[in-house]
């Protein structure tokens, strides 16, 4: 007889990577956390623990089976210094996105989309940012170093410039960030209010649009596994109800982050973000 | 002097046996849990913990004090084959509505239902369910087996036949399953929408109901100590409403499954579980 | 060289006794908690984690360095006899208000809020009590003990009388105890149904108030890390507005109590705790 | 039918108490420890857990259903004052001794000692006592208290004066504490050494002995799940030998305490304490 | 560009199949625990947590580099009825005996490895087992049930007779099983004490060997993550030179099994598991 | 009256700067672990619980409050490239040796010992290094960084070329770091063998010395909670043996390393790492 070695992937991410649309990566990065890490164990948990679902969602009427996904594990990054780890994941990004797929990131430690953005802005110079998140992210700086997680919209910023990063369910930053929002973000606070007409806005510029979902944007009752949990932030449906509808947008790359699993030993968090990705690919897969 | 043993009830169920209307007992069986056992300690956790609660209901204004309920402690099942299981639950549910007397079951893993479903079936023929549930359980088989926790309402549907299984707050399952469901029972998703048509339905056939709440149908952020939670479930007062209403129906037996006490170190899952044995015993006591 | 001790301190609390308006101290103390555990560990924890928050609230537009507050630490309560630890917390509650600063206390158990509420008596002898808790605490007795969680407002009732303690959230208590509440003190179930108009009346007679925030009045979702956690409680938002709007009355004494940090090995609880203790304080601040 | 109730009993202690030689039972009190609570769920976590365990011993070839144990279930004792939990357990011992049986206690910190040794006192004034324990336990006070867990053996001198208090493992006190026990007590460091001198000695005064296990004597690599774990403790084997040597004295009660069980998720401090406890019975009753 | 699918592997073992002399299989069964389940998470957690050790090992002076081992994840075992678990094991077990190759197995529960000892027994009939283990699992039912992980034992001397079974560190059993082994096995208590002896007289007989470490031999102190720990056991340094002994004889096939990794929170149990297994494929590799 | 700001110390740390002679300085870093982060926690834990610990060592007949001792608290060190935290390190450390003052510091991962080395090299450069430790510590390089955990002590022999770095515990390493110890280092395997001929080696040459403590050179029984643990460790007497020995030496700057508190929900690592700590300065003080 002969055996198979033991390939272990994402639940129904079946396909093989010439024939996949959506290519999933994980980019098990924490390096930079302050409050405590953790969101490197993030990729492998869901991965493993996404065999506990189905492939059919009933919100949506679709089953991972009639999409085509690759799961490409996760890469090997260097834990010290940020620069080489956003490197290689620029790396794999545009690698996926010069073959003409959806590149799909689970993190790690929110400072990762830096990465893919950079990668997504080669091929889409006119990229808008869709961001669900707690937390701002728009620090110059953060306990001296500028790559950092609490940091990684400002960079953005830098790169793509005003009103092009739109901000949902944020409470949580200092003065200084809300400022800097006011003048050069979208910032909406607290839950998706003013998604629609964040929708209408991007559907008229016809623009293509990175989505980020940082899971913290979540209460920290439905996902206390991550690496800042914030009182006061939306519900699963909530949620699911928006990245379906950033799902009408003309997504061109996305990723979920900071999941960080072993500060939930209930293990409900990674069970929660392996709903989010499962109904982010069957929302792709249906745009 | 002379001292007493040690007998141990969930709270204020001091009753004897034969003055008793209600008669709890516990099936701690997790043998085809899939994805995460620990539901076989569910009724001893209940039990001990139930001694953190009061005996006093705020919200029915009613009190253990004022009803009588005999707790006959957990079956023991064997470990490995789940037929003898299911006889022996069947045989203990059997015994107590000979008696005239109310059988209240906590598992257990939701396949518990099966063996009390039979005996009720025995009494009541046109007996009809209903099911507070995150999952359709109506797998014709799982893994190769036929009785298994996610078969167990398509068994208790080879047994009523159609129409009689009602389900509510149903998020997950295959898309047979689903389908399977639009043909053979009365499915509702998500919450408890669609519930006061089913009350007054069963009203007007003045039918026996088996009341079976699989805990699961809470969120994941009120009962993460569950084998499978979902996101998107229902919040602690709308299952407590819904237990109440169901209760002004003819419910001649009842059981409540699926609570995993270990995977919640918070304990707050298995204080919830008996919150709501605690006010499912008082609507029966009322009604 | 020379290098300084090690100060610790909640968030952004570093001015100088002298120059404070408020004054935070913990009160660890548990020895009467009956179910489990824990609160002692409180302050300490609601210290340590406070340097995970922002200094600066959206909620409220204002920052902790706009406004002055010392930190002074732990009480070093003897475990045992609870009547001594009263006197010390006595004590130190007088002891800020004779300099006419605003004492605010993190416990420790519910029982701590006896000590600081006689202390404030003595200054202002028509105080009224604002208290948020899931549980009435109006047993005359609990286990042979008047001294205990379970009968601390019961105790206040003793020194201020009828119709000033003001109770919201209540979801749990004795028949006797919600008897009592009828007779004795303004008792709202559930959630903050009925603040407005307790606004109303205490604005109206210009009352002092001391306010009182057992942390467990909000849902076990939400802070799991609380010695007797009752399904069915409110949400963060919820708690928020209310602390908000009673800090328009004239709070001159305040404690938040409760929190046992060790039950939540997510530490989504202390950081709740923690967010609480911020908005108390710039609510405190800007009144 | 009819039903029996639900009996839970330490495993294999199924005698009634008129026909038991040793009664066993449980004093759930933790309320004067300091450093961390929790062995006031030691007795219930000992009953339950020994369900886990065989009857037989390999070590003593001897089996429990050879001898005959009552287990009269825990105590209710009141937290808050020590003094009255002493009295409790004082009655419970003293009744069993009266009936000319073997009290077994199961704690609870250590201070619940203190009760059960006056009652042994008043039938043999005699009396010594044989101590396995990480700490001297000879403080004058503790945090301005004299009843608590760090005095306990303190106040046993008072009562038995010099020399009759045997101490082994010890290896945490003060300095103060060790002066104490080189002019009144008989105090061996670390281990067992000297414990053959002190059988010898105490066969020739043919003295009646309290035997009393401070787990903590156990290395915390052994029994991590104790209220103050001391580095640097004895292995099982080693425990083993001692407790079945120490009963081929005269030992007329006994006592095994300082089990906290939820400091050790394992689980395996309370089934290493269920067979101290197993093993304490078997050797007990061979003697 | 391409990627490639994510294999996952225990350390080291990147052999092809074809080229493998060791095949490293999973079987993650656990059905019949009846104390507390999870070892059926044993196989991934010591493939995952694997890649936190070295491949070269200092105590034998040699790498998994140099060794040639396939793993071929983990077989998809039914849960509920053991028999057809067993046939799915029993399968694996000889097509890799069948290919001349040597078959390791990490389980799951102990009964697992009758699938195995089956499949060894078809090509070498004269067969001895030497087993090292905390329990004689030489009961002839448990709980009803034949197959069973306390029967295990009992279950191969039904198929190999008298004097064919060494067992090592057994320290937990009825007084029955104790019988039996005298009769039928050769038993030695709680260490490794006879080994020498056991060795040569396999040498003597040049007898094809099947070697099985239950995990649970190892102390609780060294290896909690089981489930049903025993106090006593051996060290580690005691079991890694007993299974270097033991690869001395003719070994054909091995099993590492009880492994239950969630039981044991620091995560130590499988990082020493892990080792157990690395340093018996380079004994076996060496031999 | 007016009150104290919250001073927190390690135990019996009493002194102010000028008056100590030992002073403690926790580095909270742990960016480079690969493995499983969190010792960044250690330096608080170890401050903590240290209170749960006596000043008087029954070992040493010496008690803290003998000697003078300065806690300094933990350096605020960034996150990220590890080079600044360095520079950090070393600065306070040889502020602390330019003041005629013993530094000790308490880490964080390993390679923090980096920049004390660095500073103390400066004042004796015939530095030698005392390293108990599991692992080798000898990598060149790890994932592409030369600044990691697992190179700190090439990059310190970097530093102080051949025969300077003495090893003891060492039981984990690619055979590459072995061979480059037997060329370049004094090895030790396991244990503390060879100690004896190390201190007379160094004693002849009167040499400066820095002791490096690796927590995980004990057994994972004794202290699970770290990075990495490894099998087949030290005992915790062991240690303190070799502890105590090592300070008959000329040692002139120390530190204590690797404890990952929330690694071990049972907290005995975080005691165990205290009473080294405490043993540490109590030997430092005498000699």
């Amino acid at each position: 007889m002969t055996l198979e070695p033991n390939v272990e992937t994402f639940l129904g991410c079946t396909a093989g990577y010439d024939e996949a649309d959506i290519v999933l990566f994980g980019a098990p990065f924490d390096s930079t956390t302050s409050f405590r890490p953790g969101t490197r164990f993030g990729p492998a948990a869901v991965r493993r623990d996404s065999q506990g679902l189905e492939t059919y969602s009933p919100y949506q009427d679709a089953d991972l089976d009639e999409i085509s996904v690759f799961d490409s594990g996760d890469l090997e990054l260097s834990f010290g210094s940020p620069e080489p780890a956003l490197r290689d994941i620029e790396r794999r990004a545009a690698g996926i996105i010069g073959d003409g797929k959806f590149p799909l990131m689970v993190g790690g430690e929110h400072l990762v989309t830096l990465g893919a953005v950079r990668a997504a802005l080669k091929t889409w110079p006119d990229l808008h940012i869709v961001q669900f998140d707690a937390h701002t992210d728009l620090r110059d700086e953060y306990l001296g170093a500028g790559l950092s997680h609490a940091c990684v919209m400002r960079r953005c910023h830098d790169l793509v410039g005003d009103g092009r990063i739109h901000q949902f369910c944020i409470r949580s930053g200092t003065r200084e960030e809300f400022s800097f929002a006011v003048e050069h973000t979208d910032l909406h606070r607290y839950d998706f209010a003013g998604m629609q007409e964040m929708i209408q806005f991007l559907w008229a510029l016809d623009s293509p649009v990175y989505l980020t979902v940082d899971l913290d944007c979540l209460d920290p009752s439905v996902l206390p596994g991550t690496g800042t949990p914030e009182a006061g932030g939306v519900t699963f449906p909530q949620l699911l109800e928006a990245v379906i509808r950033a799902c009408s947008l003309q997504v061109v790359a996305a990723d979920v982050t900071e999941l960080a699993p072993e500060n939930d030993p209930s293990g409900v968090s990674t069970l929660t973000a392996c709903k989010v990705v499962r109904e982010l690919m069957l929302a792709l897969g249906q745009s």
